[in-house]
């Protein structure tokens, strides 16, 4: 199995949150000789040169994908696709890859329809890690460490690229386990997407509201904390809720019918169940929610 | 106006987070000479006792009451109307009244109820501060400070008894607001009742679900702070979304007309609207909602 060495070469294909902390990192850790960054924007890449988190930068993925051992991949969920399809052209399909994204099925898909099938060193992983912030400048290098990383690798893949892989996030200090891309999916539908979708149109209904201006002037702490989430990036969320659809509707509908069930007991004043409900979550947010750091959001 | 002085006593019936955090924050800014508790729970009084925020207490209102200038109602929503009635019966609906419940408009039909009028010297508030945390352990001097009292003082009401009670709050570091009864409880339903039912029902989804186990292992940061509201106290949560109840279901209905058309965009793949949705929602939660200090969340 190749190691990480001082002579190896990572690559980060989009610096922002998550792919800028992988790099800070990678390098704190010192897994290998060379880091190399693409982005979008021209900016994005002289901002992670001056900061000292890429040694170089290339807007042709040509002549940089074939330089690296890995390649973490660190776009927006719907750009993915096009990244495989530039890896591809430049031959490097062949290389360590993993991903970040927070849905793996349709990931795994993009990378299938790029190559014509699995590429074989393509682990699929996803750090349960981040925060409502964004950006390259709130990259940091601890944002893993700690945290799970969840990776899904095909039946067909590598087991030399499982290990590599693996080993990577465990040496960037997180704790990897391996599911399935499916119930990856539905799972982070349930936990991550639908608190999101719930925090965006809480604010969504405020805003259409006459009183917007005093709702928001009243607003309390649950209601900061509680909308939190809907500061995090738009396009991101975009995306993930698009990729992961099915998954999303199945549990914005699951939320729907016990929203609506709770809405009677309400209506009916069904004093003693409405009670039960709402000491049954408080006991099982008490007790099964593990307290992690406070700044990570995804 | 009769002043706070070190020869006043003040009364707090109930001692939770509230009525606890008042009695330490009246005891830091001196302005009562004595401070009487008291609490359903006779091993709550003695905790008040043993931990110096209560010089005494008494399970009898009768003897307490006459005593007090000022009478601080804290006990949950649906206990109120009794508080008032022992009140009334021990002849103290005379005093400088205040009380600190989420909701306003049954709180004043509870005081008319026992007293057969609103009592000129109440004068209902609504600290707009609080914890997830509950119970007398959690209470704090600092729990109003900087914070919004809103009080909704009837019409014909003391004016003398509005500038004391205001006094009052202010004292404790709080910035006084006042507004009608029913115009509270309907701000309040949109930006605090609204993201507290969202919560425990999300709570609730993943606990009817036969994955339940894993689920909750791999929450994230964002499932984390957004239900964070659903560890508060049941009961207090029970008797709000009752006691505010057609204000409660508007919200909700609001909610859930935002919700149906948000689920109609994702499953369309209206990439546009969605985006745009997403993006005005991060905008309004960037640029309105004030940074307040987080441990507050009522």
């Amino acid at each position: 199995m190749a190691v990480y060495s001082s002579s190896g070469t990572l690559l980060v294909i989009g610096l922002g949150l998550l792919g800028g902390s992988v790099l800070r990192a990678a390098r704190e850790a010192e897994l290998y000789g060379q880091f190399l960054g693409w982005d979008a924007k021209a900016e994005v890449m002289r901002e992670g040169r001056a900061q000292g988190v890429i040694d170089n930068a290339d807007h042709d993925l040509n002549r940089l994908a074939p330089q690296a051992n890995l390649i973490v991949i660190a776009v927006p969920v719907l750009a993915v696709s096009e990244v495989f399809e530039k890896l591809h052209e430049a031959g490097a399909l062949d290389r360590y890859i993993t991903d970040v994204a927070s849905v793996k099925a349709s990931i795994i898909d993009a990378a299938r329809q790029a190559a014509g099938e699995m590429p074989a060193k393509f682990v699929p992983a996803h750090p349960i890690a981040g925060s409502e912030q964004s950006g390259l400048a709130a990259a940091k290098a601890d944002l893993f460490r700690a945290h799970k990383v969840i990776v899904t690798p095909s039946g067909d893949g590598d087991a030399d690229a499982l290990a590599y892989v693996s080993g990577f996030w465990q040496a960037l200090g997180a704790d990897v386990v391996s599911m399935d891309a499916e119930t990856h999916d539905k799972i982070l539908a349930s936990t991550s997407h639908l608190p999101h979708v719930l925090a965006y149109v809480l604010v969504s209904t405020l805003l259409s509201q006459p009183d917007v201006d005093s709702l928001f002037e009243f607003a309390a702490g649950g209601f900061r904390d509680f909308s939190r989430i809907a500061s995090s990036d738009p396009t991101m969320w975009h995306d993930i809720l698009l990729a992961n659809k099915h998954a999303v509707i199945a549990a914005i509908d699951r939320f729907d019918t016990e929203l609506q069930a709770t809405r009677r007991l309400i209506e009916q004043s069904d004093s003693a169940a409405l009670f039960k409900l709402l000491n049954d979550a408080k006991a099982a947010r008490d007790t099964r929610v593990v307290s992690q750091r406070s700044a990570d959001a995804v």
